[in-house]
């Protein structure tokens, strides 16, 4: 499991993520697209818990497929467009994560996303010895 | 070459990029900023393929700078502004990364960028032994 | 200190930072959450001049938790929704990098942050032997 810094010179962090995650290299480092609310099948759920939850399944996958699992991962970069389903994506990333591990984070409000019916984007960043 | 996962527990990737991309470290690890559709005289094209074109020809530079090619990015990330640009970026993508290498990727519509005269802006990481 | 590629093919960074930043791993790889212009007290002062100062100093203070400098960052983002502070983070970035170490970097202009009262959003990626 990486190493975490949670300094107490600064606030501590404001939800589920460390201020610092730190992995010893070498080992296997993975990039994970921005993943979105699209299902296998091609649907998109209509509000931002389905979408959220279907983001963290597709990571999940790529995390899977790849032999490494959620507590692998480092870093998380979240985009909404709505400053009301922040408290969706923070359960939601509770929920995959699990209580114990947190990984570095950035959340962002931004203009859109590729197409207009997905709410919400997720990327990461992996890493396994 | 990078290992790239594409899980069909999840959706095909929607264009010319993998939703997981891995490298295996040591390794020379490269942060490529933000490139714009600056030339080296500073002239900046006025349409979206232009400067995207410039985006690319620049990341080129930085890679060829440092004795790596395309097909050592991992993880590109996509910032503009009108969703209307979009399809160019993906064109302008598989023209550079080539038909054999996707890289992971994130595109966002966001806000602005630090000169109201770009109109696309791309980073990078690369990864070579 | 990491090696940084500034290619004369494409123009000149336009700021303090460098074109393309490299390490050779193995190494530390140490994600930093996205810091904002929140004082360990929870003090959040309302300019911006004074929330970047506080978004290096927390910077700071995780890098030394794990024991690394400014030295040791290879890439920042840098997130604001007033392009008009942007030379008041370029201030700052120069400062606490100092004069001779630079970083990659990306900064763009976003819709919102996930406090309202937040106005610049750093996040930063180190590298230490």
């Amino acid at each position: 499991m990486p190493k975490v810094y949670n300094p107490s010179a600064i606030a501590g962090p404001f939800g589920h993520y460390d201020h610092g995650v730190e992995a010893a290299l070498p080992g296997r480092l993975l990039y994970i697209s921005g993943q979105t609310g699209v299902a296998a099948d091609d649907f998109v759920p209509g509000d931002i818990a389905a979408q959220t939850e279907q983001v963290w399944q597709n990571i999940c996958a790529v995390l899977a497929d790849a032999g490494m699992s959620p507590g692998d991962i480092v870093k998380t970069n979240s985009y909404v467009m709505d400053r009301d389903h922040i408290p969706v994506l923070a359960k939601m990333r509770k929920r995959f994560l699990g209580a114990d591990h947190k990984a570095a984070s950035t959340t962002l409000l931004v203009a859109g996303l590729v197409r207009p019916e997905w709410l919400v984007e997720i990327d990461a960043v992996a890493i396994k010895r």
